[in-house]
This record gives C-alpha cells, sequence and structure tokens, in this order.
C-alpha cells in the first residue's frame, strides 16, 4: 500500500518531530530516539498532578495531540500498534513527574498494562506517588472481562485533566478518573480495515458488510453487519449502547476512526442526535478524529453520564487543538429566507424609440442564425446562431412586458429575461452583462458608460479579456470606438472579429479546449455576432 | 463504494444538520432545503463587510466550517463538487449584506464563477455593495490562462475576515484579498482518486504511482510520477512551487485532501520544513484537513509571503474550530533524558538466613521443572516449568550481588533481577509483584503486607482476580493464610491450585484463549508452582 512515509521504523519519530516543530516551544521531546519517543509539555512546573497517557502510535491526534494544559501532561508513543518500553514510560514518568505526583492512563490492552505498571513500580521505587488508572470503555463484547480501551480514554484525559489543572490531588484526581472509566461505554463500527504502514491491506469487510465492535487496531469485530445507510449504522451501534446507558444527561464523544470524511461524520452525528438515545445527549464531542485507527473508515460513539462537575471539566478551555471542545446539542438554527430573492417585475411601460431599436437588434440576430450555426460548426457543435435567435425571439415577445421608458430598469429586465431563456454560460454571462449595465445606468453612467460597465464585468466573471477569442474582441473595441458614431464602431467590431480568425490558441470558454487546427482561419463565432450586430445598426442608423 | 451517508440527494443537507447541532446557535441555515443550503453566523448584526464564499460541497471544513467570528459570515453549499445556484447565492448574500457591503471569495471555476457572477449581478440591482475576487492559486498547469482556487483559498478567509472582523471597509477588504491572491501559491498531490457518493471509484493511479497537480474534485493531475516515500514527494512538490517564491518569509498553508493520516501528514510537515525551501517558511498553518476532496489520500501546500500585517491577521483569534491556528515554525525542542532510568545497582550485603530462604524457594522451583512443563504442555506451549527454573536459576547466581539484608532493597533487586531474566508477561507480573512489595516494605509494612500489596498490584496490572484460573487462586489464599502459620498456608495454596482444575473457562493471560475441553481436570501450572512452594516450605520449615 501507498503512503506518504520514508520507513516504517522511522515514521513515529518523523511524525512526532513534525509535529513538535509548529508547537511553538510549549512541547519538546525526550532525547531517546529511536528506542524512547515521549513528548512532554515545556510549560509544566510539576507543582500540579501530571497526566502520563500513551500505547501504540497509530490512533493520531492520540495521545502527543493532546499534551498540553488542561490535558496530558506526557504522552508516550510506541511504534504503529506496539506498547512502548518499560524505559520510555519511565522516562515519561520521571521527566514530569513532582511531589503533586502521577497518574497514568491507560487504556487496556496486555502490553500497555505491563508496561505502564512495571514503569509505574520502577518510578514508586524512586519515591515518586504514581497510580495508574486503566480503561476498559469498549462494550463490543459484553461477556468479555478484559473490555479493550477506546475512544472513552479521551473523556478521562479530559475530566482528569481539568481536575488536574486546577490543582486536585493524586487521589482525587484517581478517584474521578476511574469513576469515568466505571461510567463511559463505547462502539466502533468500520465499513473497511486500516492499513497498517508496511504490511498489506486485509480485505476482510467485503462488499455491502460493516464490521461492528471491531477494535483500534483493526482486530475483527464482533460482528460482520450488512450495511446499507448511515442511519442503520447508527441504530446498529445505538443498539449495543443502549443498554449502558441510565437515566440522565449524557454527554457523546464521536470519533472518526480515521478514513470517513467530515461529511460522513456529520450525517452520522445527525443520526446520533436522532436516534432513540438522542434525547439524553446532551453534549457532543467531535465529530472529529481523536482516537484514530490509522486510515479506518469508520466511527466509535462513546457515552458517559454526566455530572454538572464534569460538564464543567469537560467545558475547561485547553491547549491543545486536536480537542475538539465539548458542545451542547441542540436543534438545527433556521432562519428565514431574506426578501429579494423573487426578483420585482418591472412595471412595464413604452417608449417606440427603444422598442424599435431592440426588435431591430433582435431580428439582426435572428437572420444571422444559419451564418453563425455555420461558422460555430467548424469548431464547435454548431448552435451558437441558433442559442443567440432563440434569445432574440424570447425578447421580442417579451417587449410588452419590459419598462421601456427607463433605461436602468430596461438593462435588468433584459439581463434578467436572457438569464431565464438563455440556456448555458453564455447565457448567464449576458445576463451579467446587462445587469450590471443597468446597475451602472442606476449610478449615473450614460448608454456607452452602461455597455462598458457590463463589458467589465463580464471579463470579470468570465476571465476572459481581448485576445482570447470571444465576442470581447469585437465588443470591447466596438464600445471604445462608439464615441466617433456608429461607423466607427462598427468598423472596430468587425477588424475585431476578423482579428479572431488568427487567434489559435484560445485561453477561455469552450475554445480553450479545442485544438489550434480547428481554430485557425475562421472568426469566433461569438465575435462575429457582435460584428454583425454593430455594422447591420450602422447600416440601418 | 461504501459510504456512511443516507443517499446521495440528502447528503449535503443531513451533513449541514448535523454540523449545526453543535454550533450552539452561533450558526443557523437559510429556510431553503433542498436547493438552497446557506450557512450563515448568527452572532451578525450587519454592521461590518460581510464575506460570503462556497461552492459545490466535498471540500469539508470548507466552506461551511469557517463560517463564524473572523472568517466567513455566510458559506453558500452546493452538491457535492456542483456549483450552488444563482438563488443560493443570492440567498446567502442578502442574509447577511448590510450597509457595509459584502465580499464573494469565488474558486476559479466556470460554475461558479457564473453563479457568484449573476448572484452579485442581482444583489446590486438592489442596491447592495457587492464585490468579488477569483481565486487562482493552482500552479499545476504554470501555462493554464485560468489557474483553478485551491486550498490557498483559506488565506483569503482568513486575511479578509480578519479585516472585516476589525470593521475595515469594503474596499480595503477587497484590496487585501486581491493583494493576497497575487501572492499565492498551491499545488497538490495524491496517491490516490477521490471516491465520489453514488460513482463508481476511479482507479486511475496505479501501485507505485502519484498524481501531481490533481484538482480537488479529482481531476487529473499534470504529471503521474513515481511514488517512493514522503520525502521525494514533497520535494516534486517544493520543485513546482520553488519558481513562484520570492525572497522574504512566506507561511505555509499544509493541507490534508481528506484521506492521509495525521502520521503522514506530520512527516509532511517535517519534510517540507526541512525542504530546500524550509528556510523561508516562517509560519505553519496546518498541518489539517481544510479544503478536502473527499476521501483522497494525498496533501496541497500553499504558500504565501507574508508582511507583518499578514501575519497579524493570520494570527488573530477566530470562532471557527476548523481552523488550525497559525503557528511560527522552529527547531524541534528537545530534553535531557531524566535521570534515574538506569536503576541504581544496590549495595550486597549479607544475611545468610535470607541467602537460604531465596535458595530453597529457587530449588523448589526448579526441581518442580520437568513436572510443571508436563502440566503446561496440557493446554498451553508446556514452557512453564523451564520458565521459572530459568529464573530460579538466574537469581541463585546472583545472591552475591543482592542487598540480603535490606528487605526493602532485596525486594526491588529481585523484582529488577526477574524483569532482566524472565522474558514475557510473566517476567513482567512477577517483577512487579517484587517491585510494589518493596514499594510497601519501605512504608513501613510487614512481609505479609508487601507481599499482599504486591499481590494487589498484580492484579491491578495484570486485570486478573480469583478464580481467573492463575496463579493468583493460588497466591491469594496462601497470603491470606500466611498468619496462621506456613502449614495452614499451604494447605490454602493447594486447595487454591486444585481448585483451577474446574474452572473451565479463564478470564485472563494466555489460557483465555483455550477452549474449555483443554483447560478441564488438570491444575493451572502458576497455581500449582505456587502451591508446591507453599508445600516444600512448610515442609522444610
Amino acid at each position: 500500500m501507498k503512503q506518504f512515509i520514508n520507513t516504517k521504523e522511522t515514521l513515529v519519530a518523523e511524525a512526532i518531530d513534525g509535529t513538535l516543530r509548529t508547537a511553538g516551544g510549549r512541547l519538546a521531546r525526550l532525547d531517546g530516539y529511536p528506542h524512547i519517543k515521549v513528548v512532554v509539555r515545556t510549560d509544566w512546573d510539576k507543582s500540579k498532578v501530571a497526566l502520563v497517557s500513551g500505547g501504540g502510535s497509530g490512533h493520531e491526534p492520540s495521545h502527543a495531540g493532546f499534551v498540553g494544559q488542561g490535558m496530558l501532561t506526557a504522552a508516550v508513543c510506541g511504534e504503529v500498534f506496539a506498547s512502548p518500553s518499560v524505559d520510555a514510560v519511565l522516562a515519561g514518568i520521571l521527566a514530569v513527574t513532582g511531589k503533586a505526583g502521577c497518574l497514568l492512563i491507560v487504556k487496556n490492552y496486555t502490553g500497555d498494562r505491563l508496561n505502564f505498571g512495571l514503569a509505574a513500580e520502577r518510578a514508586r521505587a524512586q519515591g515518586l506517588k504514581v497510580s495508574m488508572v486503566i480503561v476498559d470503555d469498549d462494550v463490543a463484547l459484553p461477556d468479555l472481562p478484559q473490555a479493550r480501551g477506546v475512544a472513552g480514554t479521551l473523556f478521562v484525559h479530559k475530566i482528569a485533566g481539568a481536575l488536574a489543572e486546577q490543582g486536585a490531588d493524586l487521589d482525587t484526581v484517581t478517584a474521578a478518573a476511574q469513576r469515568v472509566i466505571k461510567g463511559v461505554s463505547s462502539i466502533g463500527m468500520s465499513l473497511d480495515t486500516c492499513t497498517i504502514p508496511g504490511a498489506p491491506k486485509e480485505d476482510r469487510i467485503g462488499p455491502g458488510k460493516a464490521e461492528l465492535g471491531l477494535g483500534i487496531h483493526g482486530e475483527a469485530g464482533v460482528d460482520q453487519v450488512d450495511f446499507s445507510t448511515a442511519r442503520g449504522a447508527m441504530e446498529m451501534v445505538v443498539d449495543r449502547l443502549a443498554p449502558n446507558v441510565g437515566p440522565g444527561p449524557h454527554v457523546a464523544l464521536l470519533n472518526n476512526l480515521g478514513g470517513a470524511t467530515p461529511l460522513e461524520m456529520a450525517v452520522l452525528a445527525e443520526e446520533l442526535i436522532k436516534s432513540r438515545i438522542g434525547e439524553q445527549i446532551r453534549w457532543m464531542i467531535g465529530p472529529a478524529p481523536m482516537m484514530t485507527s490509522l486510515d479506518m473508515q469508520g466511527f466509535s460513539v462513546s457515552l458517559l453520564p454526566v455530572t454538572k462537575a464534569d460538564e464543567a471539566a469537560l467545558l475547561a478551555p485547553v491547549a491543545p487543538w486536536a480537542w475538539p471542545d465539548c458542545h451542547a446539542v441542540g436543534d438545527v438554527s433556521i432562519m428565514a429566507l431574506p426578501d429579494g430573492l423573487t426578483p420585482i417585475k418591472p412595471t412595464p411601460s413604452k417608449n417606440p424609440e427603444a422598442r424599435a431599436f431592440i426588435e431591430r437588434c433582435c431580428n439582426i440576430l435572428i437572420e444571422a442564425e444559419a451564418d453563425l450555426n455555420a461558422l460555430d460548426a467548424k469548431s464547435g457543435d454548431g448552435d451558437t446562431g441558433s442559442t443567440l435567435a432563440t434569445a432574440a425571439r424570447a425578447l421580442i415577445g417579451a417587449l410588452d412586458a419590459l419598462p421601456l421608458a427607463d433605461h436602468t430598469q430596461l438593462y435588468r429586465a433584459i439581463g434578467l429575461e436572457l438569464s431565464q431563456t438563455m440556456g448555458g454560460s453564455s447565457g448567464v454571462l449576458l445576463a451579467i452583462f446587462f445587469a450590471a449595465a443597468g446597475d451602472a445606468s442606476a449610478s449615473g453612467k450614460d448608454a456607452i458608460g452602461a455597455l462598458k460597465a457590463g463589458l467589465g464585468r463580464v471579463q470579470q466573471v468570465g476571465g476572459a479579456g481581448p485576445g482570447d477569442r470571444t465576442m470581447i474582441d469585437a465588443l470591447a473595441p466596438a464600445l471604445d470606438a462608439l464615441p466617433s458614431g456608429l461607423a466607427a464602431s462598427a468598423r472596430a467590431a468587425r477588424e475585431g472579429a476578423d482579428a479572431t480568425a488568427n487567434i489559435t490558441r484560445a485561453r477561455a470558454g469552450r475554445a480553450s479546449y479545442l485544438s489550434e487546427s480547428s481554430l485557425a482561419g475562421h472568426n469566433d463565432p461569438g465575435a462575429e455576432a457582435v460584428a454583425r450586430l454593430f455594422e447591420r445598426i450602422s447600416e440601418a442608423g
């Protein structure tokens, strides 16, 4: 399997260093690479109870990501899914433990229990006060006497961490940790196993299946179940948790096991809150990756009944960024849609001159339909003429409803009409052209200024400029020349349109996907349409 | 492909609701489902410049995750990888824009440009001040006139957001956004494509290959390159970025495209800082998922030259949790290993009585070697006797170096000796037993109290109790009976050991993995060893 690592032997050490680069000096590691990989707080004076946790790596941000004010004092990191050694744990304890003592928070795996346990004894032999708690929150196997420790461990880190930060003594912190451990229940579900660096990927979970109650090292789940929807998945998880849920308010920790997307996790949050135990969930931590299993596409839910004191401890601010905060669960706030979404129909008004001008323009485009289609067919799908002609016919049909006597409103109304009758990008761009012209007109610009404002906006939104083989190549010079009269403007448009025949590298729009040879020697149909329009108007005028 | 969703049609809406459940009322959505999916700040009085962004979904936490104080005012969310409609964008603009106006931050994709562009025109037609900037930070295709907008967009959100929060006017905020867009360069690399809900997974990137410069919608990269290590991958990314890096300090944004693990991302951070442009990277945002592409196992790097003013804007606190903060880049802080890792060798001392007692115990275990091996072979690998005998021989050999005259130090020294000479869990557990006994002895306990303290710790660390078919079943009753004399103690140990023959469901240790039939009818070898020890001592005494 491909992974962004250098070697599996250096992976954890390099990752710790990468993390510490941006810790701003608040975190350090002990000088014990490669065997001793311990991350410690540097802003720590040993006057309070130290919290030391850790275990195998591959569960990031656990545990190094939770070292900092209000949570862990040190994290002892083993290799991926392997317990750290007694020496490494002892180094962590000795580095941070003062007179107030130290609490070891250990997940219930034999290797961790033994290595942390013996390190604790060695530290005690040196006169340090060390207590140790074993987290066994996984309810996947209800009859298993040795339940595993999974994401519920985070509750222990946070609640014990808040008490330690407040200056509680070791007995108080330990008792709180034990109370949390007694109360917490967790279970996980995954759609796939994790990819262990340097090992082949296990394809244990087949199509249409999920594993319920699998471990955070990819240990097989207690059940393979049929998977169809997020709702069904959450129902199965809730079924396993519900027997452990007593009355009263709970806090839920929704953990991403690594490979579920934020979209999936957010849907699962919604399903958890809408589930049959949702009423009891007053607080939620996450969804976020907290106790991951490398890249496992799964999640876990941990539940803890909470007292007011627990709430305060869970809400206390902490330094580690990886802690996603504890949030009150509530209804979705919904705001009414704002007024103004439905455009107000302008009051129709009469202006024979404007009406005649628009009709003339529209008819010029309708007459050009076949020619423009033929031109477009040389390098495109041959519909430019029809697109413009259709819009022109619709506009003629709408003339009675237009505010012909009010230039500003007229521009906007034409824009609205075009956005509704023309499909695709060109429709939106022409709508933007006229809407921006109306906007400029409203702010006092004359017709030329308004049209130039429209062109400027189309260039900004469409991303094309002169020389990009679009209608802009004819329209921009035409508008520039307009102060010198319609004839000059028509000549400029024609020159610009004809020049597009030599532009074989389109930089924007559909033509940018075409080869040079298919573009050479004929005009861009949009530019040609503009040139025709100005030429015919000029002739008629 | 399996994903934790209900239907792809409801995915984005459900995910938004799931997110808003825990927003504590600070965020709301507009009442426009399913077509209008807009997340807005509720703590917003329209007195400052509003920042509206958005686009297709699938890039979470972009953009809804960045709505809040100091960043976006509203996020307009399309379906996965599809631009939101003009109406949706207009609704977002109208909901949050007051007299100070609104800046639209749009990534450079045709659909987004057109829909945001036309919505802006409609909003302007209603008299609102709206400006729009187009982010085009992707340098994957250096000759492409229309560079895509990718994760560098976050710099715009943050810097423009900080200025807007401070009360800067629309022109100032817009100019700052444009300056950031001009300065930022980004490029991405991935080992796999993303999984689009409801679509088959594309297997475009083969074994040993990576794609450099692919888009955030899974668009094919400019190059497929050979992939071997994180270092090589980062070098290729840096090669593409370096031509855009001028002199002076830069900030790097290291974005997880979705499916890279925190371990991989941390290694990549280390490689970026150690790269040839690392010296210029003074600040880093991430590594974190910020502009993802669903579950894509890839990353992107965005670089921005920074002024003092930019630094201040990037460091300004914000409400959205998804913002991973901007951190100064520095050396890895390394602390010296603590003293006390190497146990101090106790001063040897003489005590003929203790020496004789230890020798007698050791010889009892050595004599029992064959019997215990035979017993273990009935349900295990037949080495319990040899393991204990080997440790006993080593202990006899170490007698001259032991502090025989000091009970406390003697317990500890035996523990240390056993932890170094016995392998596996049983060695660690016996080491813990004697270390804890020494600890208790130091605090004034007599021999029985010390041994009971040892047993208590073994139970806590090992997780086994009486009835679990371990040595505890003999040791616990033996210690309980010890005040009545050695003979009583030996009888209790024997009774306990014999009772293990009826325990067919082991709850801890190796035997917990064995079937009932393989355990029935014979004693646990550990318990038998303890019984033999007490019996022989009692006989000799």
